[in-house]
C-alpha cells in the first residue's frame, strides 16, 4: 500500500521549489531528471524503459501474445510553474505500481502493456498543449511546434534537441499499436470530496469554448469628465461579468463559466479606462448545449454593451468538443468498484486530459480520485494515500481484466 | 493674435513623438531643450530667464516699485509619456505671450511679474507629482523625493544632478517673495465645449480621495469547479465596480468616481481568479460631501462582497481636501470676461493643478479655456487658436490690474 506514495514523493523531489511546489517544465533539467529516474525505476522493476523521439517515456511489460497491439497507461511528467505533486505524476506512478504487481503476482501477461510519461500536457513552457499524446497518436508533427517559443525566445525545436530528442533521435515517431488507453489523474476538482466518493468513472470531458471580449470606450480624465458624459469601459465591462455570471447560474450546472483574464487599458488610477479585454472560458459536457449556452451568454454581452453605450468585439479563439470515453470500459471500471466496494460516481471531467486525445484514435478510459479542497497545479494539491491506492487496485484490476 | 498659437506649436515640436505626441519627461534632454529654448525665447522677448536649484525656469519683468514682492504666473513644461501640446504648456506660453505684450505697450510694471515653465507636475517619470511648484513654495524639499526612482531604476536626485541641477547648483531655493499666482490652463474635460463657453473661472479645486481594493476569493480550476462551489473574486470585484457606479451617479453630479486601474491574479484564462485589486479614485468640490460619498462607497463595496463570501481589505492611500481659489481674484476674472464680452462661466477644476499647491501658500487664481471633446494627455489634445487667445486677454488684463 506504500508503494505508490512513496513513489509520489520521490517523483516530486524532483523539480521541487523551496515552498513545496514542483515544476518541471518540458526539456528543462528538472525535467529531464525526472524522466531518466522513472527510466531507472521502471527497469529496476523489470519494465523494458524506452523513449520516443518527443521525449515519451514508456516502460514495456511484453506480453506472450504476438498481435503486436499493446494497451497503454499513464500521464504526464511535466509540470504547470510552481505546481503540485499528483497532477501527471499520480498516473504515471500508478501505472508502474500496477505493471509491477501483476508481474510479481501473474507474471509476463498475454497482451502487451506500456507505462506512459508523456513529455508534456500542460502548455507551461512553450504555448502548446498535449505534445507528448499528440506526438504519439499522429494528431500533431513537428511542424505544429515548430514556431512556439519560450517566454525566453527558445524555440520548441531547439529546446528539444537540446534534451537529446527531435527527428529520427530514438528511432521511434507516432504509433499505431495502441488500442487502448487508460489515465488515471486526480480530479482537480472537489466533486468527489464533497461527496464522498473514492473514485470517480469518467463518462466524457467536456467541450470548452474560449472567447475574448474587446470593449471600446473612451479613455477620459477621472477628475474633469463628469459620469453622464462617459463611455466606460470598466463599467461596462463589469456589468457584462456579472451578466454572464448569473445567466450562467441562470442555465444551471453542470454548465461553468469563467472570466479569467482582463485588462484594462491605460490601466492607471486617474484615467477612466477607454478599453478592456476579457476572456471567457465555457464548459458543457453535451456539445449542443454547449454551443446554446454560449449564443446565450454573447446575447448578454452583447445587451449590456448596447446599455453603456460602448463598442464590442467578442471573438472566439478556442471550439473543443465534448468526447466520450468508451462505454465497455467505464461499465468494466464500475463492475470492479462494486466488487472492490468502492464508493463511485459517473461524471464529467471538467479539465482537459491526455485522455481526450487518445478517445478519438483507440477506446480510452480515465479514472479520477479525489483531490483535497479541489485544488491543484497548486503546491497544495494533496490525496490521501488510501485514496492514492484505491485507484491504483482500480486500474490493476482493470488491467489484469484486459491483458491476462 | 497668431503668437501664443506660434510658441504653442513650436514648443511641441521639442519632445514630439512620430504619431503627433509630445514627451518630455523630468530632466530628460527633451526636457532639458524645452527648458533651454524657453529661457532663449523669454531674453529675446526683453525678460531676465534664470533656474531655480529644481530646474524651474523664470522669466522675470522687473517691477519699479521695491517691495520684493511677484506675481507669478505660469505652468508646467513636463508631459505625461505620449502627451499634448497644450498641457501645461499653454500656461507658459500664454505667460510669456502676456508679458512681451505688457511690457511692449506699457513698459514696466511698478510690481514685478514672472513666468514660470515648472519644471514637473505630471509624476510621469518619477513616481511623485507637483515637484516644481512644491519645491518653489517650500511645501516639499529633497528629502520628500530622494527615494523616488523612474522605471529603469535611476533616482530623482541622480536625474536631477545629470541635469545640472540640484542642492545649491543655482543659489536659487524655495521663495517667500511671491504674493500672487495666475495659472492659465487647457480644460481637460469637455464642460466649457458643451456649453460652448470660452472661459472657465474656477472656484475650487476637488478634493480626491483614492483607494484600493483588494478582494480575495479562492482561485480554482476553470473546468473543474462548479458555479456553485466558486469564491470567484472577479465575480465579485465586478459587482462591486458596478455598484460603485450606480451609487455615484446615485449621489448625483459633481461627484465623479473612476475605476482606473485593476489587477487579476493569476490572470489566466482556465483559472478562476483567487485575487482582484482596484483602484478607486473619488472627487468632489466639497469635502464634506466627499467623506460622505466615501462612506457610502465603502458600505457598497462591503455590502456586494457579503453578498459573494469573499474576504475584502480597502486601503485608503490618497486625500487630498479640496482647495479654494481667491476670490477677489476670482471676482475680478469674473469681471475681466463681461468687460471683454467672453462667455464664461465659474466652475471647479476635477484635476489637480500647480494652482492647488499655491493655494495654501498665496493668493491664486485659475483660469480655463476648451479642450476639444474634453481630451487631454493624449496626442489629440487641441483648443482653437481663438480660445487660446481669449486666455492670454482675460490674463494679460488681470496682469495689467495687478500690477500696473
Amino acid at each position: 500500500m506504500q508503494m505508490t506514495e512513496e513513489l509520489i514523493e520521490w517523483l516530486g523531489r524532483i523539480g521541487s521549489d523551496s515552498d513545496g511546489g514542483v515544476t518541471r517544465l518540458l526539456y528543462t533539467p528538472s525535467w529531464k531528471e525526472a524522466q531518466e529516474a522513472l527510466a531507472a525505476k521502471m527497469e529496476l522493476l523489470g519494465l523494458q524503459a524506452y523513449y520516443d523521439d518527443a521525449g515519451n517515456l514508456c516502460g514495456r511489460l511484453q506480453g506472450i501474445d504476438d498481435d503486436c497491439s499493446c494497451i497503454l497507461t499513464g500521464s504526464h511528467v511535466d509540470t504547470v510553474k510552481r505546481g503540485g505533486k499528483y497532477d501527471g505524476a499520480y498516473g504515471i506512478v500508478a501505472g508502474i505500481t500496477a505493471l509491477s504487481r501483476l508481474r510479481e503476482r501473474y507474471g509476463a501477461p498475454k497482451k502487451t502493456i506500456e507505462v506512459v510519461a508523456f513529455c508534456e500536457e500542460e502548455g507551461s513552457r512553450f504555448p502548446y498543449n498535449y505534445w507528448g499524446s499528440t506526438f504519439m497518436t499522429g494528431a500533431a508533427s513537428y511542424k505544429d511546434i515548430e514556431q512556439a517559443r519560450d517566454q525566453q525566445g527558445v524555440s520548441f525545436m531547439t529546446a528539444m534537441e537540446a534534451a537529446g530528442f527531435g527527428p529520427g533521435t530514438k528511432g521511434k515517431g507516432p504509433r499505431s499499436d495502441i488500442d487502448t488507453f487508460i489515465e488515471l489523474h486526480v480530479e482537480q476538482g472537489a466533486i468527489l470530496e464533497q461527496e464522498q466518493k473514492s473514485i470517480g468513472i469518467v463518462e466524457q470531458i467536456v467541450g470548452l469554448q474560449r472567447y475574448t471580449v474587446h470593449v471600446k470606450g473612451e479613455a477620459n480624465h477621472a477628475g474633469t469628465t463628469p459620469m453622464a458624459y462617459r463611455k466606460d469601459a470598466v463599467r461596462a465591462a463589469s456589468e457584462m461579468v456579472a451578466a454572464i455570471m448569473d445567466k450562467t447560474e441562470q442555465l444551471g450546472a453542470p454548465l461553468v463559466a469563467t472570466v479569467g483574464q482582463m485588462e484594462l487599458v491605460p490601466n492607471t488610477p486617474n484615467v477612466i479606462p477607454g478599453q478592456v479585454n476579457f476572456t471567457i472560458d465555457v464548459r458543457h459536457p453535451d456539445e449542443k448545449v454547449l454551443d446554446e449556452a454560449c449564443q446565450r451568454l454573447v446575447e448578454t454581452i452583447r445587451s449590456a454593451a448596447a446599455q453603456r453605450d460602448v463598442e464590442i468585439d467578442i471573438e472566439r479563439w478556442m471550439n473543443v468538443a465534448p468526447i466520450a470515453m468508451d462505454l465497455a470500459l467505464t461499465d468494466a471500471i464500475e463492475d470492479i468498484c462494486l466488487k472492490q466496494k468502492l464508493s463511485y460516481r459517473r461524471m464529467s471531467s471538467g479539465a482537459g486530459h491526455d485522455a481526450q486525445i487518445f478517445a478519438s484514435y483507440c477506446r480510452t478510459a480515465m479514472v479520477f480520485v479525489p483531490s483535497r479542497n479541489g485544488i491543484s497545479h497548486s503546491p497544495l494539491e494533496y490525496t490521501e494515500p488510501q485514496q492514492l491506492e484505491d485507484g491504483v487496485r482500480v486500474l490493476t484490476d482493470l488491467l489484469h481484466q484486459l491483458a491476462y
